[in-house]
């Protein structure tokens, strides 16, 4: 972050027609984007682009999830058709969508729009022993930073994180036990709908993750990258490597729920600086998603208790960053404008 | 509302390729539309039209801003030359911006995008009796009836309310207490940005309105147009009749801050089904506002401490609301999608 930059753009939000601090957290923002981008005002981030991470996840077998696990392809080809939601949304706000196997359990065929970066038929069971080899996690982080190059090459200025993967609400749940500290009972949530006796099982899954991978120990006692591979996913990985990407290339990343708030603090533990090119663009119903967003300091735009995942609620969040750019290009001046200002 | 539009619009949504549910509060607006519109899927409700219903107040006299009143004609030049925060919002939803004279205490000078259907030089000081004839109020209605069915004529499929009036958080506020039959006290807000001893000032101009005008009688005791009259502003009664408008039109109306919350329960006291037809776009800092949303059953989208007015929430919100109605026709069922559902 450029503090000079951030701190013009304060000064120049407060010369605007408008009384100070009227835009609420949308000053922050721009204040933000500006200091990422180390100019005031910062550049509108537009277009954006989506990338949903797909991939599999072995503790599907300990049933935390009512979803069967070929969802994960089927969902796939949902987004290939432009069907899901998230293609809804993309739509609304201009971006494109791209859809990246990293580890979806079974061969997918070749489609536009598909990047195709596999690094294994979804992750071995967490509960049992590590999801993935540290190879496999730095794989997984390597893909995630070669879309993000990708799509800015191809004319992207923002970055939307999108997953999707049956059982990946259970690895969230860990990441953020992880590296939060907290406890399991408090991490971990319905995911996409689960009932009571799925929910105190997928407690136990997520404390026994954290116990047989030596991860219960306190938040920061494993290294970052041997805890992403313990207990994270391929599409986590994949995720924190595009918030890395993005970071490097000073294009904003728009953190989708909670397997992006969970990414990102693997992200963050790896390289803390790349937290100051993400946006928080929801917050979801998961429990785990606010106290990954309150421990990496960052404040959600949108909260109208979405539980999708696939970018969704980043995409939703993308105007609302582009306004908050906006203004700051916009707005006249009181000085230009000829508008009074406030009496002393 | 149509019963059986919004029916089908819930049983529609089950069948989308997510968990039931996961869209949360979008799910319910997307329900709404179709209510209101008496069709499922309901229309996407673009393009947006924002009108801005500018006025002065006679109550500035008794010193409850800090604002001179000149900033309301200043700031109108603002819309007008596309300088205002509303003008950049309305730029990246792709609005268009109207701006109605209903009471601006000036002769402003013609101009593109500019309508006058100037009642009074402003309202009269609520404090002290009446703000409006019921005439004026009247006649403040119909030009906000009449913009509205202008702008669908034009080709709007959503009207966004927008206000400019310094001082005008005292009438609301005044309104709101009267219309719920709130204390004073708990109804009033710090505007844009009053100190302490002008807020106690504020509350007590309110307190001291609602008594002299007969208001402090409790909720509903005074019919509605002699309560909209007695404390409105001729902003707020434009903008009680630009939702009228709407409603008789079936085009959605995305209601802004404090200002278009306390005009919308005139309407809803006027003709309560005119509120089917409304969105809340967002939840002002104002006090006032969350009281006046919930006394009409509306449920806010956008959250960001605005506090700035001009129909800048509601532009905020006319995304999200787009994204709502076109999940309903865009979205794949899993029928369709040769998706599998949830296990039992």
């Amino acid at each position: 972050c450029d503090p000079g930059a951030a701190a013009e753009a304060r000064a120049h939000q407060d010369r605007l027609t408008k009384p100070r601090g009227a835009l609420g957290a949308l000053e922050e923002v721009a204040v933000r984007l500006a200091g990422a981008a180390a100019v005031s005002p910062p550049p509108i981030p537009a277009p954006a682009a989506l990338a949903i991470f797909a991939a599999d996840h072995g503790v599907h077998a300990q049933g935390v999830s009512p979803w069967p696990q070929e969802v994960t392809q089927q969902m796939v080809g949902n987004f290939l058709a432009g069907g899901a939601v998230a293609n809804a949304f993309a739509a609304q706000v201009g971006a494109t969508v791209r859809v990246v196997d990293v580890g979806v359990a079974a061969d997918l065929p070749p489609a536009p729009g598909l990047t195709v970066s596999k690094v294994a038929y979804g992750t071995a069971d967490l509960s049992r022993g590590p999801a993935m080899t540290v190879e496999q996690a730095v794989a997984a982080l390597e893909a995630g930073i070669a879309v993000a190059r990708e799509l800015v090459e191809q004319g992207a200025r923002c970055l939307v994180t999108g997953d999707m993967g049956i059982a990946n609400t259970t690895a969230s749940a860990a990441l953020v036990s992880a590296f939060t500290g907290r406890d399991a009972a408090e991490v971990t949530g319905r995911g996409t709908g689960v009932d009571d006796e799925t929910l105190a099982r997928k407690v136990e899954v997520v404390r026994r993750a954290l116990r047989v991978n030596g991860l219960d120990g306190g938040a920061g006692a494993v290294p970052a990258l041997e805890t992403l591979a313990a207990v994270g996913g391929l599409e986590h990985a994949a995720i924190a490597g595009f918030v890395l990407g993005g970071a490097s290339l000073r294009v904003p990343v728009i953190l989708d729920g909670v397997i992006a708030g969970s990414a990102a603090l693997a992200a963050a533990a790896l390289a803390p600086a790349a937290v100051d090119h993400c946006v928080a663009g929801h917050r979801s119903a998961e429990p785990g998603h606010a106290l990954a967003l309150a421990h990496l300091g960052l404040r959600p735009l949108v909260e109208l208790e979405l539980r999708l995942g696939e970018g969704t609620g980043g995409l939703l969040a993308h105007p609302l960053v582009c306004a908050a750019a906006r203004v700051m290009h916009e707005v006249a001046t009181f000085d230009s404008a000829g508008v009074s200002e406030k009496e002393a």
